[in-house]
Formats: C-alpha cells, structure tokens, sequence
C-alpha cells in the first residue's frame, strides 16, 4: 500500500508502576497487550514494515503479543539510554520513510489513518504530532507559527505555554538518514537527546509540519493511569462479544457493552454492568457485581462481591469484598469481608506514597494498588492509595493506611479482655 | 362546615432530640411533615380557621409546610415560655369556639372528626381529650366523675391513677376567653401554667367533659420515637403509590405497601418489603434489602445494603452496610462493610447516655443516632444507642461504643506488627 | 427372616468432641441420628432382633431416636469402662448368633446386606469386617491368610502393615458365647479388652473370616468429623425433597440435590446449591446462599449470608456472614458482617488446640467450631480451627485466633483518639 516504515520503542521499563512489576507497554487490556493496539493500528493504517526495538530483558514477552504472520523485526536496545540510543540501535533505518511511535501510548484508531493520509497528501520532510490542550498540560509544548513547527518547549510554565499543542510521540521523517545525524551529533544532560536533536533539526531545517490531534491520548506512567487507560479502552476500543461457550445464568444481568470469554461462568443473582471485560474461564459468583471493570483470566469473584471501576489480573480470587478503583496485578486474593476504601473520609484527592515522595494522583476515587501473589485477611481494610509489594500478607480486621514492600507479613496486634461470662444465653 | 377555629401549638424545640438538629413538628415522614399531618386532618375534620403559634427561629421552615391556598395565619412566640404564653401570644382568640393541638403530637385520622362530632352534639364548653391507657403510662391523668373531669394529676405513683385517661393537647374551648383568663391569672414555678390554669378552671366551673380517645397517639420526645412515628405512619397513613416515573427493575421485588416516588431507580436483585417509602429520585442498588423503613431524597442505598425500620434522612450513601433500627438526618455516608448493631450481645434493654443521664430507650433493638453531615469509615461497628453529632467522621475498621459530640474526629490507633513475609505465595 | 441378632454399641461418650456437647450417635444429619441411620440399615438386612447399651447418661436421648413399634430393647452401660464391659453388660446374648456394631460408624447402606448375605453363605464361626486402605491408615490391621484371619496388629508403623485391611467394628459370632468367655478371662491395662480378646480367640480357635468392605467408612472423633460425616450422608444418602409447606419465592433458586423440610422459607434472591438440608421452619433470608451445608431447625439465614460447608444446629441466627467449613452445635447467632476464616493465610493445614495438644485436622479448610448458647458481635472475625465453648459471648470488631473456654466474654480494648473535626462536611 506505501513504502512507509513504523519503528515502535517498547523500552519503557515502568519504574513508576512499582509495586506491579508489569512491563508497561504488554499490560492487557481486554486480552491484548498495548503494544498489539498500536501494531494493529499501525497495520490498519496501511503500514507493513514494522520493527520493535526492546530492552533484552523483556524481548521474550513482547514477542508473545506477536504472531509469526505479523512479520514483525525485534531489535535489543542493550542499555536503557534512552530514545536516541534506541533509534540508534536499529540498523538500516535510513533507507525509507520512517515512523517512530511508543509501545505504551494509546490514541484513537484512526489517528494513525489521519496521519499517514497527512503524509501522503502534502509531501512534508517532517510530520509532529501535537495533541490539542485547551487547558495547561504539564508536557513539551510545540513553538508553531501557523502549522509549521517552529521549536519545542518541554514543560513551560503555566500560562506561558507557546501554543495549545502538546507533542505526542508519533513522527514522521521522510528522509530518516537526516535526523539520525542529527540524534548522533548531539550532545545532553538529561534523558533528552532524542527532543534536543528533533529542536535543533526544526530550527535548523525548518521544514516540520504539525499533524493536529484532538482526540483521546493515554499512556502509563503511574499505577492508577492503568485505570485511565481501561477506562478508554473499555468505552472506545473493546466490541461487545460473549462467547459461545460461557455459561450465563437466566437469572443474572449482563447490561452495556460487556465482553464474555470463553469458559466464564456467570452465576444467578449476578450484575455486570458494561462496560467490563471477564476474561477467560473466570467466575462470577452468586449476587456478585462487576461494573466498569476488567477481570483477568482464571478469576473468582465470590459471592456478593463488588468490582467497581477496577483493573484485575489473572487468578485474582475475591469472597463478599468490596473492591473499587483498584489495580491488583495477579494471584491476589481477598478473605471475606476486606474491602478497598476509595474516597478519604474528608472527600480529598488521593496522595500516593512513594519512595519518599508524596504524589497527587489526581484522583477522589483511587482504591489499593496490588502486585502479584499477596493475601489480605477477612475483614480488613485497605485505605485509598495504599501501595502493597508482591509476595505479601495483610493480616485479618485490620486498617492498612500505609504501604507495604515486597514480601511483607503484615499483623494487628489486639488487645483481648477475656473474663467470665455471667450472662446466661438461652434461645430466642 | 363550623365556626370552630383551631390553634396549633408548633413551639416544641426539641431539645432531647440531640444530636438531631431537627424542628420535632417538620420532621418529615412520607415526604410530609408532622404538622401538615395535623393540619390535614383538622381540615379533613371541617376546621378552616387554623391558626400556628411558632418561636421565630422556625416559622421559616414552618411555613414551607403550607401553601397559600391553606390560608394559615402564622404567629410568632417571641420566647420559649411555654404552652400558656404561647396561646397568649395569639391575639383575637376569644372571637370562636377554640380547639388547641400540639403540632407534633399524632393522632388518628379518624380522631379530630370524631371530637368535632362530640362538640356538635354535645353543646359542651370543654372537651378535653383522655387517651385510654390499661397499664401505667407516666403522664397527666384526669380524675373522673362518668364522663365529666374533675381535675388532672400530673404523673401520679404508678397504682395511683385516678383513671385509665391520659390527656393528650387536644382541648376544646367553646368560650375560649374564659380559659384565656385563666391563663393569665394563674402562677406556677414549673413550666405547667395551662395545666395549672385548666385543672383551676375544671374545678371552678366544673363542666369540662371528656374525649375518650382509644387509637394510637405518638408524639416525638427522644430520637427513638422517631421510629415509632414512623412504624405508625408506615403502617396507618402511607397509601401504597409507586410514581410513574421511577425506575424499576423487573428482576427487583417490591412486597407489601410501598410508596416510591418520582425519579426513583430500583436496581436488579433488590428486595422492598414494605411498608417502605424510598423519597425522590433516590437509587436502591443492586442486591439491596429495604424493609419496614424510609428513604428520603436523594439517598444511594448501593450495592447489598440492609436498611431494616430505619429513618434515613435526605442525601445518604450506603455502600454495603446494615442500618437497623436507627435515626440518619441527613448527609450521612457509611463506608463498605460498615454496620449499625441493633442489638446488645445479651439481648437486654439499650440505653441512651445524654449528658450525664443514662436514659432506658425501652427497645430491644435500636441501632445509631446520627445528626447530619457526617462520615463513617469502612468495616466501622457503631454500637447500639450510640450518638453521633454533625459535621463528626468516624474513622475504619473501629467500634464505637460512646457517643460523639459534633464536630468530632475519631479514629483507632493499630499496633501493627510487619515482618519479613518467609512463605512463599503461588497460585492456587 | 434370620435368627440374627444386632447389638448396637452407643457408649461413646465424645470426649474429643469438646466443645461440643453432644453425644456422638445422636448428631442428627438430615433431622435423622447417626445410630438411627445405623438401626434403619440393620433393620434393611433383615436383622429384627436389636438391643442397645448405651450410658446412664445418654440412655433417655437415645430412646428419642426409637419410636415403640421399632421393638429395641436398651441396657445401661453403668461405668464407661470401654466395649467389652459393653458387651458383658447385656444379660443372654449367648443365646444367638451375634452382630456387634458402632452406633457411630456410618458405612454403606448396602454393608450390613453384604455381611448377612456372607454370613448365611459361608456357616463361618467368626466374621470380621475390614475395610481395604491402599495407603496407610493410623488403625488396627488384619493379619491375613487369603481371606482367614490370623490376628490383629494395632496401628503398626507405616510401611509394616501386615495386610491392606483396617478392621472396624462389624463383628459375627455364630456362638456368642465363646466370645463373651473370651472376654471374660483376658485382661489388659488398656482400654482394649475387647480387641485383645479377639486377638486370642482368632488365635486359639483359627476360624475367623473377613469380610471385605470397600465402601465408605465415616465416624466421629474429632469436631470436623461431623463435617466429613455430612458430606457423606448428603452426597450418599440424602433423597431430594421439597415440602408442599415451605414456601419458596420463584425469585430463589434450589440446583441439585436438596431437602426443604416444612415450614421453610426460601427468600427472594436466595441460591440452594446442593447437596444441602434445610431444616424445619428455618427462613432463609433475601440474597442468601446456602451450599453444600445442614441447616438445623429453626434457623435465620439472613440477609447476604453464605453458609458453606458447614452443619449449623437449631436456632441459630445469621446476619450477613460468610460461615465456611464450621460446626455450629445450637442458638448460635452472628452479627452483622462477622466471618468465619476457612482458609489460612499461607493456605497450610489447620490444627485445632485442644488441652495443650496441637492436633493437625488434615484440613486445608476449617472454619470455627462452636458450642451451644453462643453470641457473636458485629464485624468479627474468627480463624480457622477457633473453638468456642458454650455460652459465651465474643464482641465486635475483634480477630478471635484463640479458643474460648465456656461462659467467656471476650472484647477487644481500643485506643480510640478523638480529636475536632476542622473538615467542614457538605454534601456531595
């Protein structure tokens, strides 16, 4: 269809996702990982020359999310340095047109389709994207005079941004032989040769157009942007389907767009309110309800247990709890009566404790971030924003307000008063 | 229909309602106010020249429980000087035959146009009303010759009662300025000048007669007679409605007598077991139990709630909770898996403490009383009989067993213990 | 039908039973008695002659489980002094052929046929039942030449079992008289007259024969036996059957193998999944659910409760809890939100301690085991293998991971800080 090339940097190693020790760009969403939504994009986009560029210790999981048919060419970045060094690391890029986009970030499907029929249409050496803010988006602001891209600004303060465009990672470069020179002359700092080089080129060529995007962007950064984005993929992305072989009770309630995969069992008395996804062989239990949410594969959410607006992963078991606004990686599992509380007593935006800083996720509602193979005692309580690490224990009827690390075992002391009962219990 | 004229008596400041902060006669139950009530059944009785005496800080909110068209005359009590001066405070009373009603005290339907019938056939120049009790009451009892009063004891020694009558506010004055002179001429140290005035005026001129009353009669003194009036009104004076605007789910059971009015959701898996009354535009979520109680406006009861012979106020959130037998005012929130015991663990009496006092609620069963404004934290127990004042938060996972003054804070302190977690946690 | 003649040996005092107080034979499961399930299977085998010796203690109970027309006769075992002194305490048992049995044993209900029919078969002096075990068991081993018996070894080691056959108490004796001098002239200092005598008398005579028995075997030592001996009598011996006097919502579902005795209520929402037993004039409240559990008489399964493989006596009261795998003897009640834990954290095997012994259940799932005339408060939660004695009460909010002796009261001291409250709390 065109001779255009996709160059994807899945080098993104998430180290603002701790606890979860999940691989940015290969969390799955509705069954697929991010970077199949942009390998399917690109593809719908007419574009069949597509390399990934990876760190060696992920390369082994990314190529699971790919099929021998999709003729995908893997490269190994050997060194996070960056997304200059990763350009660097794929040989023989100069031969055709390139576009360069991330593992991790989501747009719309047809954002790519506009932006390579913007390609053909006008002939243009360079092609930046700038998302449209109306309102201040702490972000590297694109300089423009008219459509031409004029400079970068990475994050300008607030009212003295130099246009209402943002730059996403998805650009073009017809000849990419000019900007690798530019990456390899170079010298930064900072993480940023990669936008030092594509100023210096925009001033010094002055030839870079702008592709105008309107519409949904999201990538992950912190744990509750996982939120963010199945939030979008849930309302924009996912097809409603229930497969043929799930077994669905007459007397449960499926509503909006709901995904069923294969071997579900939806129990009597259950609600899912779309939009959810129940990935394969899970099983919602007797009264249960799950709403705007994703639950993994091989799941059991219990009876009379609530999933709102959360993000679950494989193997999660879940027994009359109330678990909202909630990340938990895999193979967490929840006595009976726990719950995540969501929203602080004082109606507040919820802080994020980590590593000694303390973060704004933005948010009112933001329940626990979970990793992977941990277990919460019956009639606990989890506080908005408490963070646990893998291989935990939280004990029984407690309140957890603060984070746990990795491998913690985590107990209430009680105080019994245990004396002689001279009450004389008889039937009532 | 009469030239009778009726006053009510809407001066009752409710101060054993604490923490309540609610005006006893505008207390509303089915979406109306006690002393419409009152005012409705005195119209329903032929009476069309009502008058309301009411302190200044509430004939704001008293006259919201009327409409032009209910041609009220509204006068105001300057002090809380009591029944007599609040009848002195009327001007142009002794023009018509007089009845005089406590705002607050409910009656039956049936009970003004039967003593409106005994004043038409019987040309008496006072009626006064005695409820028929069998066992001892600790009220105002009226000594008896047949059917005329001879005079009134105030709370006699139990076995001392000079009769089975209890009089109740609801008197009848055919030359009401006779009475008004009493009035004015009597003295008293206590806060008894219309009793003293009318056991006077009984004993000089010797023709008082009584209205033997036999229904039910509930006035409001203590939070918990919140709940009586409501079990009566449930249960006498609600008629069954269900608006035609409310959202109902086929798969919810609606049993009993149940009013539900406009802008109502109903949700799957519900269960109303009347008599019950959910206020306007009000959402009674997925797998929720309301029973015997009310709902005011704009309430969630969310997912797999129990409200059971309960007054919930306007603006409540309930998140998988059991609300037994308890008082809500307004703008309370009760976080997952928070509970109100209803029910002492050796099933004896529940007392109320109030200043100092220690008061027999002579119920079995009776949950929390709380004022408006307030928030409890998740898989919270408040104990029963507890007492929480406005603007007050209510910390997770703790019990409370003693009351909160408003604008409290309370929170547990954990001894938590955390270790190195040595088991190794796999996949079931 | 045969000259054959049953003794039923009910002097099982329970010991290990504690706390419950129940006496082993008389567990009903299914409203029916353990030692009625055993006379009910005799009688099936044609043996119409039946006597049982039972405790001074015990001896009016168990004649509650015989009506009249069952012609049993009953002899007092007057000091517990084991089975052989059992045996000895019935006058004239010489006069017939003689089966000795359990009261507390259940096997198939096809056993005692099959050993009647070898009986009348083989002219055998002497039959013995053993029960084949491939693996090891902790019991008393056959000595075995093909299917002569040579004698009994008492739980050898592992791996030096003299045979695959473990005996249990289903003992023939042609000529009972014999036996009954065996018994007479050994002696030994332990509680195992019964077991040395037949060693000698297989020794010394050289005539006993097994019988062979594959099936089921269940009885009761330790509390959760109770638990292993329901799952047995629902899966193996229950028939399905609805009372034309429950009344059963069409809103319920009842799936697979279930008894509803009369006077049952089934509520809205509620699931039945069997094999499960409702006793008479239990209700089982909205959105409940009952699984694979005996519900005694008189029950309250309320509001969003889940009963789990457990056997719950009469009279006991549920509020919206999870009881997993526990034994509830009678007028137990648990409030709002209170659990049982089934399962430990680290998913190891539970241990029950009982008298400064630490005794391993072999259970990955226990719940609690509680006695009669105990209270439960609210949010409670109780670890797997807790025991609790009779009539105690355990307050709110507390994690109970000891044993409670009988007639405790144990409550958890806070350190409850209470502080003002500056948030001001508006409506949302």
């Amino acid at each position: 269809m065109n001779n255009l090339r996709a160059l994807i940097l899945a080098g993104g190693v998430g180290k603002r996702l701790v606890p979860l020790t999940l691989c940015k760009s290969l969390i799955p969403f509705c069954g697929k990982t991010i970077i199949r939504y942009v390998f399917d994009d690109l593809k719908a986009a007419g574009i069949n020359d597509i390399k990934v560029i990876c760190p060696p210790a992920n390369i082994d999981q990314i190529k699971k999310s790919f099929l021998a048919k999709d003729n995908v060419s893997f490269y190994v970045q050997k060194k996070a340095l960056g997304m200059a060094d990763a350009v660097l690391s794929v040989p023989d890029l100069d031969k055709k047109p390139l576009i360069i986009v991330n593992a991790d970030d989501l747009l719309e499907g047809e954002a790519f389709k506009q932006f390579v029929e913007q390609i053909k249409k006008t002939e243009s050496q360079i092609i930046l994207t700038g998302k449209y803010y109306k309102e201040y988006f702490p972000g590297g602001y694109f300089v423009l005079a008219g459509k031409k891209i004029k400079g970068l600004v990475e994050k300008p303060p607030k009212d003295k941004q130099p246009s209402n465009f943002i730059r996403l990672v998805l650009d073009y470069f017809k000849d990419p032989k000019e900007f690798i020179n530019y990456l390899k002359k170079v010298s930064s700092e900072k993480d940023d040769i990669y936008e030092v080089a594509l100023d210096k080129m925009i001033k010094e060529e002055n030839q870079a157009d702008l592709f105008e995007y309107r519409g949904y962007w999201q990538s992950i950064k912190y744990p509750w942007h996982i939120l963010a984005m199945m939030k979008i993929i849930l309302e924009k992305r996912m097809v409603k389907n229930i497969s043929q072989s799930a077994q669905i009770s007459p007397k449960s309630t499926i509503k909006g767009k709901v995904v069923i995969e294969s071997g579900v069992k939806i129990l009597e008395g259950v609600c899912i309110l779309g939009p959810a996804y129940i990935g394969k062989n899970s099983t919602i239990g007797t009264n249960a309800l799950v709403r705007e949410s994703m639950i993994g594969d091989n799941c059991v959410v219990g009876f009379a247990t609530e999933i709102a607006r959360s993000w679950i992963g494989n193997n999660c078991w879940f027994h009359t709890n109330y678990i909202g606004d909630s990340v938990l990686q895999e193979n967490v599992s929840f006595g009976s009566g726990a719950v995540t509380a969501n929203l602080r007593l004082d109606e507040k935006e919820i802080f994020i404790h980590k590593e000694g800083e303390k973060i704004n996720s933005g948010r009112m509602k933001l329940g626990a971030i979970i990793s992977k193979n941990v277990r919460i005692g019956v009639n606990t309580s989890l506080m908005p924003g408490v963070i646990i690490g893998n291989n935990s224990v939280v004990g029984p009827g407690l309140v957890l307000s603060r984070n746990l690390e990795k491998s913690s075992a985590c107990f209430a002391k009680q105080n019994l008063e245990i004396k002689q009962n001279n009450v004389v219990i008889t039937c009532r």
